[in-house]
């Protein structure tokens, strides 16, 4: 199953699901009339709206056509939203480029951060560069929607609260990020709001390429039309999304529709290409002594997306220019 | 005005107008069911929710007598929870007993953290510890509750948008700090969930106390009965949240709901007390070379609370017990 949430002016949106296509939506207002309404009460709400979607499946005549431009994030507010940072990868290539090294225990411990869940952007919201000396990057992830979860979940319990499955591009001012990691307190202003993917689906969509709490899939990345990521999101995921979601309950638990993120998706290959600037820049100091590629510009066209064996985009596409 | 949140078995709860004496409460369903209802929709739902206070007030035989047991937090889940640390002799302490130093920029760049906003305890929830080893420590902080703030908004312009305030205790484990700010990524598994005030109050309530985005009232935290702090909130509190304001919104905006904390509130004056264990600690190890106060165990008792000029206890208190 998959859903989105259509903009209606209101706070969080009106839910609707989708049909395989992805071209057409059927409301569930008579379900749960958004998507934290649907989480807050899964075991109720899902039967039923799976329901529907199987329906719209059978009868896409009772469909509406469907425009990306008119979705909102699938929760455009969240209770909560943490960012883990799973590819070993990507915090190697990073920590470099900045001159920093790497915790001792990257690959013991899962780093995550608190990110800001107030404002979540919809898939086609503009990438804000209010300032262009901030070094604003793309970062695309994969991220779960959790039911409610208890303090001192195990991993080999965690499976049974991941709801949903989303794309996020978490993008971030790499400028801002030196001097406020030295002191000591993690991002904030160096992270603005996210944005998802247009969809929000249930594991069952990812068939077999969603195993041990990872997506084995490959996680694309255009910039300006122009490929610069074909990344493989399984086997270098070092701690899967049940780990993560055993590292965060260690001391509380979490309410049902909070957001928690893979990182950036990242191969230690090069050839796979980058799912962020930063880590383009990272190897070119290595190889060249100095990064070459510039962070993104205004008019940027930045698309991540995912597609399964057969080609279909699972979550639709995050499509985002900068301005 | 003061509000408060009865548990009602709901995830929001029951939003309440509480009587002058603090001891009565009239239900606001036909307003607003819940806090987060009554600031999303502010404008509309302030004077109507004045009026019932007034009429409750008038009229004590409309009210129920209240049971502080009975309260969950202003805001039982909250989509964001942004705390300063907006005192600069806690951060001076508290990293001279951590052997770090306080940022250079201290006095000139606020310091915040993003916490989790998806659980937030009422004021008579226990103080978890699991693990004595963790270094369980309270935190007696002030809190506001803003309503939707743009990005880019200047402090002279935030005054507006603060919509309540209460108190909190931003509980931590001490002891999880030190590795987890070593790995860069700011505080997670070092802060459980957070417990705040019974009542929250419009800023009116404050009186002249309340100027230019400070509190220039005393807090009072008592440990096992003992008065262990009786704290200026006012004069050193470096940063007003109007400052806070104008630096979380550099990069983005906030929506209504967003709690945004002072940090522990702290006096260069040692007879004025603590608001938090580590400063005593921190105290004791410069005078004596070791810190001689323990961290809180099992059984003990934290009151926290602020009382105007008339003696009154304008937030109603925290009040929680180790287990």
């Amino acid at each position: 199953m998959r859903l989105a949430t259509l903009r209606d002016g209101s706070r969080d949106g009106a839910l609707v699901v989708i049909h395989p296509s992805g071209t057409l939506y059927a409301p569930t207002s008579e379900i749960a009339p958004t998507l934290q309404a649907a989480l807050d009460a899964w075991p109720n709400a899902e039967p039923r709206l799976r329901a529907l979607a199987e329906t719209l499946a059978r009868d896409p005549e009772r469909g509406t056509p469907l425009d990306v431009a008119d979705l909102a994030a699938p929760l455009p507010r969240a209770y909560e939203w943490v960012d883990g940072s799973a590819y070993p990868n990507h915090v190697r290539l990073v920590r470099k480029a900045r001159g920093a090294e790497p915790p001792r225990d990257l690959l013991e411990t899962p780093l995550v951060y608190q990110g800001g869940s107030g404002v979540m952007l919809p898939p086609t919201a503009p990438l804000e560069l209010p300032e262009p000396t901030w070094g604003l990057d793309f970062e695309a992830e994969i991220a779960v929607v959790l039911g409610d979860v208890p303090q001192g979940t195990q991993a080999a319990q965690a499976g049974k609260h991941v709801r949903l499955l989303m794309l996020a591009n978490d993008a971030t001012y790499r400028d801002l990020v030196p001097g406020e990691l030295a002191r000591g307190f993690g991002f904030f202003q160096s992270k603005p709001a996210t944005a998802f993917s247009p969809f929000a689906v249930t594991p069952d969509e990812l068939g077999t390429a969603y195993q041990g709490g990872r997506v084995h899939l490959r996680l694309q990345t255009k910039l300006n039309d122009v490929l610069v990521g074909d990344v493989d999101a399984g086997p270098e995921m070092h701690f899967s999304f049940f780990d993560l979601i055993a590292h965060i309950t260690k001391t509380r638990g979490f309410v049902a529709g909070t957001i928690l993120g893979s990182g950036t998706v990242s191969n230690a290959a090069p050839e796979r290409g980058v799912s962020c600037l930063v880590e383009r820049r990272a190897r070119e100091s290595i190889e060249l002594g100095a990064p070459q590629t510039a962070y993104l510009r205004s008019g940027d066209r930045v698309r991540i997306e995912m597609s399964d064996e057969t080609g279909r985009s699972v979550f639709g596409a995050i499509e985002q220019v900068v301005r």
